[in-house]
C-alpha cells in the first residue's frame, strides 16, 4: 500500500507519498501561491529538489501537478496513478463529531462543511482539496484525519468555558484542541520507546513549534490540552498570545478603537514571541547573536515562553496526579536544547530532572534526556504528522476489503 | 490606637473600627444606596444591629452618618472624634507604583487618580471616600492599602502578557493581581500557625469567594497570582469566566453583534458558575438540594470550578519547585468542605492529602486539615482584610511620630 498525504491550505498544498510497507517517504513536496502570480511546486525525491514555476489557477490544477510529479519520467516514483492506494487528508476541524479518522463520503464532507464557521481559514481549503483529489483520483479511497479528533476524549469540565451555557449549544463554543495528530503520534512513539503500553502511562506532550500546544495524555487518551476554541489559546507562541484575561481584549479594542476582527489579528499575528521581543517570531532568532544574554526584551520573550510551558506541565501533572513521561516535540521541542533546559530547570519536586549532556546532544531521533534517578522519563520524540495520517488512512482503508 | 477601616464603593461604604491594642472590632457596619432612594446604614456593636434608613445625597453625608453612629449616645463606642487615631482606606488599584501601603498625601491621591482607567468602577469611588474623610476628620492621618500592592513582587515573565510590547508601555496592560491584602494576611497567619517564618515557606493561597484568586507565595512574596489585568482573569468565579482563549471574546462579539463593553458585561456578570449552571452564582446554591448529585449543569459548574483550582495549584507548585503549605480562605475556601475535598482529591503526587474528618469539621478558626503523612500542610485560614488594613495603617502611622 502506498498512501498520498495531503495538507491543503488556502493557497498551498503540502504532500507526502509514503510506502506503507516500510513507512518510507517515496516523495514529498510543497505547492505554493495557488491562484496567485508566481505559483510554484517544489518536489523532493531521494534528497533531490525539483522546482517548477508554472501557473496554477486553482487547487485542481495544483493537485494535477502533484500527480504529474509523482508520475514524471525523470524523477517520478510511480508508473500509474492507480499505484496511489489511498489519500489521507489533514483536516483542521472536525468539531465534536469525529473522535477518530474517517473514510470520506458525502456525510463526512457535510460535517467538514458544518465546521467551516469554527475554522474559516482551513476547512474551506480542505474541501476544495478533497474535491480536486476525488475528481483526479476517482478510484482511490480518501480518509479525513482531524487535528481535533484526538482531543475528543477530554472530559466536559476540561473543555467547557465558563460562559453562558447557551453559547455552547448555539455556537459550539468550547475547547477543541489542535495538533491532535502530532500528540497522538508522539505519545504512541514515546510509549514504544520506553517499552510500555501507552495505556499504562501518564504523559505530558509538549508540541512546540511556531504554533505550540501541550497535551495531558492518560491511558493513551487526551484528557486536556492547551489550545482552545481556536489555535490562539493556551501557550505563548511565535505570534500568538495564548490564553489571557479576556478584559485585555475588550480594553485593547476600546483604547485603539478597533474591531473584533482587528484585535483578533493583533493577537494572532503580532503577539507572542514577536510582540514581546520586537525582534522575531522565530525562537531561533531570539536565541541567536546572544540576544537572550543581552537584550531585555529577548530575555523577556524567551522567559515568558518557557514559564508558560512549566506552568502547563505542573497543571497537567496535578490533574493526572502523576507524571511518567514528559515529551518534547515540534521544531522548538526537538531542536532547542536551551528551551528544554530552561523548562526542566528546578522541576525536581515534580520528579523531572534532565541530564545536560544528553539534552545538548539530541539528533533528530527519539532520545531519553532524563538524568539518572529522574522519576519522570524526559524524552525528545520527533513528530511525524504525515506518517500518522498515512497510518490512519491505511487502517481505515484496510478494513474496507 | 483605634483605627477606622473604610472600603468605599460607588454607592456603598463598608467600615470597621478596630482597637489595635487587642485587635478587637469595636463596631462595624455597611452603608448602602448612597445617592439613591432608600439609603440605609446598618451599624453593628456587640452583636447588636442598628438599622437607620435616612436620605444620603453623597459620600460625605454617608461618612458623617458613620461617625455619628460611632459617637452615638446609645450604641456609640467613642465620645470624641479624636479617638479615631487613623483611617485605613482599601484601594483596589495602585498600578505599578505601590508595592506596599502608603500614607495618603497629594501625590498618593494623584496616583490613585492616574489608575482610574485601570479600575474605572472602584478608584473614583475611593477618591470620593478619601476626600469626604479628610474633610470630616482633618486631624486623622489616612493610609491607602492597595489590593494590587502585594503582587508587585511578581517577576516580569509572570506579569507580562504576550501582546505587542507597546501596549504595556502606552496603556499599562499587564497582570496586576488583586485580593492582595487577603493573600498577604492569610500567608502571614498561615506561617504563624505552622510556627515558621513566612520567608522559609512555599505556599499556595486559594482565596475563593464570589471572586476568587490563587497566589503563589515564596519567601513571603507573591511570585504569581491568577487574577490579571482586571479581576476577570484567572479562575472561574461566581459570575466571571476567568482566563480563556481570547478568540472566544471576538467570536461572541461577531456572532451576537455586540460591543466590547457588552461582551465584557457577559463575561463579568453572566458567566462563571452562574453561566454554566444556569442555577445561581452562589456556590452554596449549587451544592444545596443535592444539585451536584442530580443536575448535570450544576455538576459541570462545580467540577469546572474545582478543576481550575487544581490546575493552578499544580502550576504554582511547578514554578516554585515545591509546596509547603496549601491554604484555603474566603467564603468558599473557609466554609465549603466539599470544594476543598474535591480540590485535594487525587493530589498525592504533589504531596497533598487531607484528612476527611478534619476537613469536615472546620469552624471559622485556623485549622490544619492535612492527613497524617501529607508532605504539604493543608490549612484553612479565615481571611481578615479589614484587620490587615488596620495593621498596615498602624505601622505607617506609628512611624510618623
Amino acid at each position: 500500500m502506498k498512501n498520498l498525504v495531503i495538507n491543503c491550505g488556502s493557497s498551498s498544498i503540502k504532500y507526502q507519498f509514503i510506502d506503507m510497507a516500510d513507512e518510507s517517504v517515496l516523495a514529498k513536496g510543497l505547492v505554493e501561491r495557488i491562484g496567485i502570480k508566481g505559483s510554484v511546486i517544489t518536489h523532493k525525491v531521494n534528497g533531490k529538489k525539483y522546482v517548477t514555476e508554472t501557473p496554477m489557477e486553482d487547487h485542481k490544477k495544483a493537485i494535477k501537478l502533484v500527480l504529474d510529479a509523482l508520475l514524471n519520467d525523470e524523477y517520478g516514483v510511480i508508473k500509474n496513478i492507480d499505484e496511489i492506494s489511498a489519500v489521507g487528508h489533514r483536516i483542521v476541524h472536525g468539531g465534536e463529531k469525529y473522535s477518530s479518522s474517517a473514510l470520506i463520503d458525502d456525510d463526512v464532507m457535510k460535517s467538514i462543511e458544518e465546521c467551516v464557521s469554527l475554522a474559516p481559514l482551513h476547512n474551506p481549503a480542505h474541501i476544495i482539496g478533497i474535491n480536486a483529489c476525488r475528481e483526479l483520483m476517482p478510484k482511490a479511497p480518501m480518509v479525513a484525519v482531524f487535528d481535533t479528533a484526538f482531543h475528543q476524549t477530554m472530559p466536559d469540565y476540561a473543555y467547557m468555558y465558563a460562559i453562558p451555557n447557551e453559547y455552547y449549544k448555539k455556537y459550539k463554543i468550547r475547547k477543541y484542541g489542535f495538533h491532535g495528530t502530532s500528540h497522538k503520534y508522539v505519545s504512541r512513539t514515546a510509549a514504544e520507546f520506553v517499552g510500555k503500553n501507552v495505556e499504562d502511562l501518564k504523559m505530558v506532550v509538549c508540541h512546540m513549534g511556531n504554533g505550540a500546544s501541550i497535551t495531558a495524555v492518560q491511558n493513551g487518551e487526551s484528557v486536556d490540552t492547551s489550545m482552545g476554541f481556536t489555535p490562539l489559546g493556551g501557550l505563548v507562541m511565535g505570534t500568538r498570545s495564548g490564553d489571557m484575561d479576556p478584559a485585555v481584549v475588550t480594553f485593547l479594542m476600546e483604547k485603539l478603537n478597533i474591531s473584533a476582527s482587528e484585535v483578533n489579528t493583533i493577537l494572532n499575528k503580532k503577539s507572542g514571541i514577536e510582540g514581546l521581543s520586537e525582534i522575531s517570531s522565530d525562537m531561533r532568532d531570539i536565541k541567536k547573536g546572544n540576544y537572550v544574554d543581552k537584550d531585555p526584551k529577548a530575555i523577556l520573550a524567551y522567559s515568558v515562553f518557557n514559564y508558560k510551558v512549566k506552568q502547563f506541565i505542573g497543571s497537567y501533572t496535578a490533574i493526572m496526579n502523576g507524571l511518567d513521561c514528559l515529551v518534547f516535540t515540534g521544531g522548538i521541542g526537538e531542536n532547542s536544547f536551551e528551551n528544554r533546559r530552561e523548562i526542566c530547570k528546578n522541576m525536581e519536586y515534580l520528579g523531572i530532572k534532565i541530564d545536560d549532556a544528553k539534552n545538548d546532544a539530541t539528533m533528530g531521533v527519539p532520545m531519553d534526556i532524563s538524568a539518572e534517578g529522574s522519576k519522570v522519563r524526559v524524552l525528545v520524540i520527533p513528530t511525524n504528522e504525515e506518517l500518522m495520517i498515512a497510518r490512519d488512512t491505511k487502517d481505515i482503508v484496510s478494513k474496507l476489503k
